[in-house]
């Protein structure tokens, strides 16, 4: 999609100096920064303060990370190591993991000589997928959006939390999808965009790569969602998930079951929107996935722009106060209207998910 | 209640200087600055800058109002103007509309020159009054919170929204009053505090004022707390009110509902506390209440402390972004519990009401 007019992925491979670019998530939206990642550290590093973020490009990011341990040392025991490490980098997205197995399954066996060149050619294939699954998440969800805006016949506000948007992915995003693919088909759509404290993911991400695609959004706070939905405001919830497990239930960024609980009291639809590899089929209970724990300075400071057009960090919390900082939480799927996937629409279940994928 | 060790009220009228004294709330926590008051128009603006804020502190600021209007004027078109304008400087909260309506009734007829003297002695009466209701508040709340005490022996987790503290009312406050009892009575509390964005009341005000009586507590981002409700680490909610109509809907700060809809789902009982000035028994519908919407800087923008310790306000949305800041939303009587009032607690229904009060 597009940043100042230009066409960008959020992630790509520079054969001439064999460096990983990314997009560095961590400025945005006041500085646009394009930032080399030469070792699978760098990468670790880059997963870890979150310069790439979202589901999707975590688990792209993650493949390349191979990609540069073999450059760095094309060894068997330091490709394991990184790979693990790699894994560990953050806890609960799991398409991490699933992408970094991937990577190491497609290698076994294969001869030393042709280890960079196949983990290369898999790790693009990584976000070719992906872009092509966001693609139909996007033509699949567009269809409840113009079924909605053929009723309605006038703007259709959607509410959406954190940033599912290609910022989290290759392209084109998950949550943003169907929106994205509105807009260019002519219907008219407002975003709600839930600010989503404490990284501010919605107001930095989201709003911003709605503004570069030229789609109305509104910035609210994460506290806003309950009365616009009270009051008729809201026609439609779509977010996206760093884990759907088997039972349909959707981790999420924290703050996404407190929207459910709201358009399940106010029949708002609330949709997930997600490729199938973030599917989770081994966790069965919800209560067992890790909810990561980050560092609290994401609450206590703020950083933006002063009067001067510098970027600064203060302090928002009084000096002696606490803070915790949990990321996400877990929307039981009794609140999900739909799961909008690849593949199509299912119901958020074991029964809907295996309809679709097994 | 204290800061840094010494006991204050939220307002106070100086004989010797004939001004109004107020805790700049919108400096605290990062500076503690005492401001005076000197006319209705320094009232008015204190209201809609929120230099004082909360419901009951709000209602005896304009009592005061109405003393500094006959100090500076006094002729009956004067003071009956400057009670218009002081209604209107916020449209939600409803005992502001109560302090400047009682006010006005008790001066009607009263001497010219014994106007001051009534006035003075009745906005007095009115922070003393509250005072004595928040304490009855304290003592009502504080059974509820001995009784989960009494069945869990160990640490009772209390959840609140926004700034519901002395801070907001003349002292004690209203949801932290029976915290306060408890603290005081030895039973073991630690209180989650949401944030409470745009504003951050929580951050600022509550978590500030527990920490100067050194009650435990802890900062959330206001996504948090359907997680915790979730992972059994809330026991019970505790929130204020601006005003609670005649159906038992409770009106407060935007966010509060939504926090509400996370008790109902996971059975953790939710209170609201509130004095019996905020009740408006005229509204039965909660869809007529205005909701305020406030300027969308308290959104885009921050302000806290740089590194040399300067307060800095910085903008952290994109420049192109909209914000919209509502500043109320709407808890329906059937997600809360019970209403701690001063007269005791009651169900939130109209006959819950009526028996208490009518």
């Amino acid at each position: 999609m597009r940043i100042e007019g230009k066409e960008y992925r959020t992630i790509w491979f520079e054969e001439k100096d064999q460096v990983v670019k990314i997009i560095d998530q961590t400025k945005l939206p006041h500085k646009f920064i394009i930032k080399d990642l030469k070792t699978a550290k760098d990468v670790i590093n880059a997963i870890k303060t979150m310069e790439v973020r979202g589901a999707p490009l975590i688990g792209a990011t993650a493949a390349y990370g191979i990609v540069l341990a073999i450059i760095e040392n094309n060894n068997h025991d330091f490709i394991k190591k990184s790979s693990e490490d790699l894994i560990k980098s953050r806890p609960t997205a799991i398409n991490l993991k699933w992408a970094v197995d991937r990577m190491i399954k497609k290698l076994s066996g294969v001869n030393h000589n042709e280890v960079l060149k196949v983990a290369l050619e898999e790790a693009k294939l990584i976000c070719e997928e992906d872009i092509k699954f966001c693609e139909n998440i996007g033509l699949n969800g567009l269809k409840i959006i113009e079924e909605i805006y053929n009723k309605k016949k006038d703007t259709v506000n959607i509410l959406t939390h954190c940033n599912a948007g290609w910022l989290a992915t290759i392209d084109w995003g998950t949550a943003t999808s169907p929106i994205y693919h509105a807009h260019k088909k002519g219907i008219k759509v407002h975003v709600w965009v839930d600010e989503t404290r404490p990284r501010n993911q919605g107001a930095n991400l989201t709003s911003y790569e709605l503004n570069e695609e030229e789609i109305p959004n509104t910035i609210i706070a994460d506290n806003t969602g309950g009365i616009l939905m009270q009051r008729g405001k809201v026609d439609i919830c779509i977010v996206g998930t760093d884990r759907t497990i088997a039972t349909g239930d959707v981790v999420n960024k924290i703050g996404t079951y407190l929207k459910a609980l709201a358009a399940k009291d106010n029949d708002v639809p609330f949709y997930v929107a997600l490729p199938s590899s973030t599917i989770d089929w081994e966790t069965k209970d919800f209560k067992d996935i890790p909810i990561e724990e980050r560092n609290s300075e994401e609450l206590s400071h703020a950083e933006g722009l002063d009067e001067n057009n510098n970027l600064k960090k203060i302090l928002i919390y009084p000096k002696k106060s606490k803070a915790m900082n949990l990321a996400f939480d877990v929307t039981p799927a009794k609140y999900v209207t739909g799961l909008i996937t690849e593949k199509g629409v299912c119901e958020a279940s074991t029964e809907g998910l295996k309809k679709l994928f097994k």
